[in-house]
């Protein structure tokens, strides 16, 4: 990962102009988004599902969910593109290309958002895409492909619409329930969905040409860095495992401190444990304990069972696999010396590390570059729509920065001109996704 | 505390006759408690809420304690003990002196049970009580002062009936719900009590002589080291904390192992410490952290907040401030090493310690010394009505041993060889003291 401050990117910027397509040089006169107006577009969103705090909470299938899509087609129909809603409730609006007959550049993100959360995370990707349009409009510009801005159904609940996308949305998926209080599939049919028929939303990865999704970036990186864009590598395979610790419950006055068994403090020297390893392995992995339980669970008595939750994260499985048999190996010493059992049983929502086209991170690397603002490669800690979308076509994804690395908040922030970079930069890229051979 | 072996104790008692009183002496027709028939009412007794585990749950109040409680009343009756209900429900069934104006001498336990509990907490001091009386009624033994048996109201709710013997059942206690579901208000009324006239429940400390209660211990002292009885020192005090460490909760991929403030890792860390201290520090002091909770608590998010108990017992006060003095000050140091605050609440429950009084202690050595039963001075770590009374009275304890130290469990079981080595001494030390100047 290398890091350019804004006074090498100038001294580099001095050199020789990097590249030219429709018009987009590294000049005063190339084409930029416009800040105010995305920002604009953000306030009107912000209004869907408005929370005290500031942020939104508008989960998907809600009321403040079914008046923001409504909002997003007004807004796409303004522009003139042709919307359409697919069995998965994914809301398109395309825009011809020259030749129409091409496979489609598609770009976008969500707005849904959790619960208690803010008006940057999915929603900069809508309105990038929004504001790209705008601009290609303002401009006249025209692409040899088609393109598509998607806004997809329901990321925060388990990435429905692009699960969908690339036909994986399963009936035991739709059958759960969504933060709405809605099972799914109901949800869909809320939206115009048609869980019945939900392989149609299945798109045929010979009539796409390339995913491209702005997005905030979650964490606090670009931010303290002073670093314009993040050039995502991939999106961070997740694993989970319930581990459950047995020792033996007994009287918290009775039993002598030498004489127990007690599984919360096994389990404590497993969180300090994985903790460790994690932090000290070589490479950017995360391994976080974010639930835990005791039983009985009442402070007189000595914990008999401990569960407790494990997440690893990592864009290498194979580094993921070598952190959890660490922590696997030395849970099992820990256990052994004091007299309890361990046992972990992973839980099936996996996902694998989803990397991103080499030839695309190229693309927009090279656009940030072109257009004079400081990068850095980087993985993406955070899941999204685009780690779908990437096992059936060339995808990329931009990150802006999260002022302190806030998200799932209502104080979660981007700045209007952070948000236009990266807006600026993925025109650019659409534009040369479309103008390569 | 010492231990004497089985075959040490018969080298003693090869020595000199220990003691006699009424009749009492070390020969084999010394009157001793019959093990079939303490077992046949252990045995009636565990019809009353049966477990299909083999246990009872009896909780007071509830209908099982009702039929419970009839039937103690049958057998006190039967054995010509003259019956008594209180305000706070208390059973009393009491045996004229030769001297009726003296002041009582009082013993029992009670019957209720935990939520899945056993067949021999409480109920092994009730059904040797009952033993005591039976055994008197067939040797012909009178005593000096008027004896009371008493099966105490709802002991596992928190000491509900000895509290209000002291005067100490306060409205907001009797205001709180007890396990039946019931307020113990409501409770109390449900077993023929009165809670609006608490204060008559009250005992005059003047008309009491001392106070046995005969116990299982709860805990593997005494079974393990094969010793017949436990004479018990004291009742641990008591005092319980909610400890609550604050870090930032954030977002489990995008926030690298080395910018976390995880309240759960600290948490973890002071589990370590505190059980370390407990068990580092000279004597029998116990720490306990036997309830955890992180939040939000999900597995994806780093936790911000862990809110944990802690609990220390031990028969010394100064002792128990010192225990927890180390463990704030550790967790204070783990705080700023970790970057995570944290607060320490104690919780209005605790119970000082309860030392039983020397002039009883002695008296229940020499009993068991008398009848040929090794023993062995011990605290006991849980609580019993014992500790109330001996805030107005001399009380002490008996403790016979738990089979590998079960207890609150349905498979917590006692001997009926032990139980009845217990009643014996129950017995010669009611008469021990009866017979005192």
């Amino acid at each position: 990962m290398h890091n350019i401050s804004r006074f090498q990117m100038i001294l580099l910027l001095v050199g020789p102009v990097l590249c030219c397509w429709a018009g987009a040089t590294h000049s005063e006169n190339v084409v930029r988004a416009k800040p105010e107006r995305m920002q604009a577009r953000i306030e009107a969103l912000a209004q869907f599902g408005s929370n005290p705090e500031g942020g939104v909470s508008r989960v998907a299938f809600s009321d403040a969910d079914l008046a923001a899509r409504q909002w997003l087609v007004q807004e796409m129909t303004a522009l003139g593109l042709n919307v359409r809603t697919d069995v998965a409730g994914n809301i398109y609006g395309r825009r011809a290309g020259i030749v129409d007959a091409l496979p489609v550049i598609l770009f976008g993100s969500h707005i849904d958002s959790v619960p208690g959360g803010g008006n940057y995370d999915g929603q900069v990707g809508v309105v990038g895409a929004l504001e790209v349009v705008q601009l290609m409009n303002e401009n006249d510009i025209t692409t040899r492909h088609p393109l598509e801005v998607v806004s997809f159904t329901d990321e925060e609940g388990g990435l429905t619409g692009s699960r969908a996308v690339i036909g994986k949305l399963t009936d035991s998926a739709m059958a759960s329930m969504s933060n709405s209080g809605l099972s799914i599939r109901d949800g869909l049919l809320r939206v115009g969905g048609n869980p019945d028929r939900i392989a149609e939303a299945k798109r045929d990865p010979q009539a796409l040409r390339a995913f491209l999704e702005l997005h905030i970036e979650q964490g606090g990186f670009l931010h303290e860095g002073g670093v314009d864009i993040g050039v995502v590598e991939g999106i961070v395979g997740i694993r989970w495992w319930d581990i459950t610790i047995e020792g033996v419950a007994n009287h918290g006055g009775t039993t002598p401190m030498d004489r127990r068994q007690d599984a919360l403090v096994a389990a404590s020297e497993m969180v300090l444990a994985t903790n460790r390893i994690a932090l000290e392995l070589e490479g950017r992995q995360v391994a976080t304990v974010g639930r835990i339980q005791a039983y009985p669970g009442a402070p007189n008595v000595i914990p008999g069972k401990v569960v407790m939750s494990l997440e690893i994260r990592d864009l290498d499985a194979d580094k993921m696999q070598q952190v959890f048999d660490q922590i696997q190996a030395t849970s099992q010493d820990i256990a052994k010396r004091s007299g309890v059992r361990v046992g972990f049983d992973e839980i099936d929502t996996a996902s694998p590390p989803a990397p991103t086209a080499e030839s695309v991170r190229e693309v927009i690397a090279t656009a940030a570059k072109s257009l004079g603002y400081s990068y850095q490669r980087m993985p993406s800690g955070a899941g999204h729509d685009a780690q779908d979308l990437a096992t059936i076509t060339p995808t990329g994804m931009i990150f802006v920065p999260s002022v302190d690395g806030i998200s799932h908040s209502p104080y979660e922030t981007t700045e209007a001109e952070d948000m236009a970079r990266g807006a600026s930069v993925l025109l650019h890229s659409i534009l040369a996704i479309d103008a390569a051979p």
